[in-house]
């Protein structure tokens, strides 16, 4: 991997890079962005965006692994297939996901990416195609369509904010950053932006993100850098690797900045900011999470496997015992173990440690080496009730540390899920 | 397996039963059975269940698969390792778990074991516990020590639903009932109970389950029978395998009918008959879901494998969005697809076929060959509007057909579980 692989997470780094909270897809070189509405929202509101690069992009993307699959999601697959060196063009729209739609659907997201390419002066293949909404519609072409003739003619370095908000659908805020980095090669910019609400259980409410960057990576490098940042951030989030008919998320490297990445510190460096980008930007959805009251990190560590560690971390996050509890402000940590039990992991029950704490403080011991503590309640209690609770399940029989985010399941969740679609 | 075995089910064997709702473990001849409050429940009720045959029954019994385990799971293991041939005595208390207590609680599960079989006259060996209630605090064994002294002198053939009420925790109804069988050899009573209401995601929710006949049946083949039937009813309604640290399913055969089996439609009929008494408890659990208003049953066909039907199908009951639409009333079938399309079963989308009814109606048809049909959006909400609701997912490339059994998620669940514990 060259140098392309994150390390053990150097914090030094973080010296050489600069977060913009109100940073976008556009603030690397070469890359401009326009937002319309078209008519898809029934509010009114922005719901087509476009992105160009002034320059051929190297691309890498990740798309659902399930087995109901999108339109979009089947055409991109197949244009990278084709071309993952010279993409010029990314339409995103929301309101619709073109998904359970057949062929006519297959045909309808032909027929926008070419468009898409068409209006900006590029070939059909180097166009890639975003969509989100309603499931088991038709996609409304003729709207996309005058939607894009009207985006293609406000493109600017000024709107990456305004395309944040054009693909949201139950977000209740955009999603969007910059880091600059300051690389031993020089400085270089990547931007992000997401969507995503009901990342609690995301099996419907699709996930997007699109990742921007001006450095210069070989199109070869692309697919397992951005596997490694999204393994450490997006994956972080899901639900045994859950993901909706539509889920994608989308990095393109247009070298605007002109800048290689020739050292092996650079590399390492670049690869940390991409996944800190993505990273912020799953924090960002869990934050936003449906109904959520509570941002929760859970950390396992002391098995062999990272994967088993992961295993237990998610099922712990998933519980839907635990997440009333996190709501309610109980800690009741028997359902944490109960959890962490039936993961299909195998440890010793009288090696369990667990921690929770808020914040930096030192936090409290709930139960060491399998047996409750001499804990107050009222403390733990206390932990339970703030906003941002972290939870560490020590199970002593390896090194490996691996954290998820969650948020807690509320009474606002069902409300939001059991209303009648709209 | 000589005719234990489930084969294809037989409508016609269901001329030669009687299912008795108000049916009770006691109704097998040979066992009686009494219920005692000894203070582990707050409110004063029932608590303590006494179970006794006056003939050394064979058992088989199936634990849960959690890897955090209590001490009562830990000692009945080893017990039927040393014995499965005469067994006596059923100790079962509410109130307590005795789970994540370490070696005290392990000793205190003992001198439980020990003293209702000592009290009934029998060796230690001899008898099996059970404990359901809260996680993490010591057994208060003086208490379940005068239960069983109470237990003993008022134990009777008259009180099994009595027993049924005293394993109850936030069971809002006692699950009984009796089957009897008109077997060519002749008949054979079949009498079961069980416990769990938090079986909508059972990883903390103890379930429980006695199930006695006064058939005899050799030891060795009572473990594949109770699996089977088991795997066909208890498991049926669980997410995953999940199962709390707790739960345990027994079944004692005391051969007091005097009835042996000889013939093999005989056990064939046994067989489907425990199935059923299994699939009723379990059904009463999911009735008695916390916070459940809708029962629902999801049928999954045409996997070439019956366990990756069973993986969709669950995956399906499992997954908050289906549960809150149906909560919500809601037809949403596109959470439907996304479910089984997340499952890990690999089929091809267009061949997706899905209905939904009540009752023995004919029923809606929503997709086709992986495409909507025109159904009215009106009947599809009047389907999803009653309390009981049928899905059939058709995925065309087998002969798997499994059904599996759940209820929907409500604000009462998440009420009752974020409430802090009392």
């Amino acid at each position: 991997m060259d140098g392309f692989m994150i390390e053990k997470y150097n914090k030094l780094n973080e010296l050489r890079w600069d977060i913009i909270p109100e940073g976008s897809v556009t603030d690397p070189k070469g890359f401009r962005a326009a937002a319309v509405a078209c008519g898809l929202k029934k509010s009114g509101k922005l719901d087509l965006a476009l992105l160009v690069s002034d320059f051929d992009c190297t691309v890498a993307a990740v798309f659902t692994k399930n087995q109901v699959v999108a339109a979009p999601v089947t055409l991109d697959r197949e244009t990278l297939r084709l071309n993952n060196k010279s993409i010029r063009v990314i339409a995103a729209n929301a309101g619709s996901a073109n998904a359970c739609t057949g062929e006519p659907g297959m045909d309808a997201a032909k027929e926008m990416q070419r468009m898409a390419a068409s209006l900006c002066g590029f070939q059909p293949d180097q166009a890639l195609i975003l969509s989100t909404g309603v499931i088991g519609v038709p996609l409304p072409l003729n709207k996309v369509k005058a939607g894009l003739r009207l985006a293609v003619e406000d493109l600017s370095e000024r709107h990456g904010q305004a395309a944040a908000k054009a693909i949201m659908t139950t977000d209740t805020g955009p999603k969007h950053l910059t880091l600059r980095l300051d690389t031993d090669d020089g400085p270089i910019t990547i931007g992000g932006m997401a969507k995503g609400s009901g990342m609690i259980h995301p099996d419907m409410a699709t996930m997007l993100a699109v990742i921007t960057t001006d450095a210069a990576v070989p199109a070869d490098k692309m697919p397992p850098l951005l596997q490694t940042a999204v393994n450490h951030s997006f994956n972080r989030i899901t639900v045994d690797g859950d993901t909706s008919t539509n889920d994608t998320v989308l990095f393109l490297a247009n070298g605007a900045s002109g800048i290689n990445l020739e050292s092996r510190d650079s590399r390492t460096l670049f690869t940390q900011g991409l996944t800190a980008v993505c990273t912020e930007l799953a924090k960002m959805i869990i934050r936003d999470g449906e109904g959520a009251s509570k941002f929760v990190e859970i950390r396992v560590t002391g098995l062999a496997h990272e994967e088993d560690a992961q295993t237990v971390a998610r099922t712990i996050a998933t519980s839907p015992l635990v997440k009333t509890a996190l709501a309610g402000g109980d800690p009741n940590w028997g359902r944490i173990l109960a959890a962490a039990g039936r993961a299909g992991v195998s440890f010793d029950q009288r090696s369990i440690d667990l921690w929770i704490r808020n914040g930096d403080n030192p936090g409290l011991q709930l139960v060491n080496r399998g047996i409750p503590t001499e804990y107050a309640e009222n403390e733990a209690a206390a932990v339970f009730n703030k906003p941002e609770i972290h939870i560490h399940l020590g199970l002593g029989q390896g090194s490996a540390d691996v954290t998820v985010w969650t948020c807690d399941l509320t009474h606002d969740y069902v409300t939001i899920n059991a209303d009648y679609r709209t």
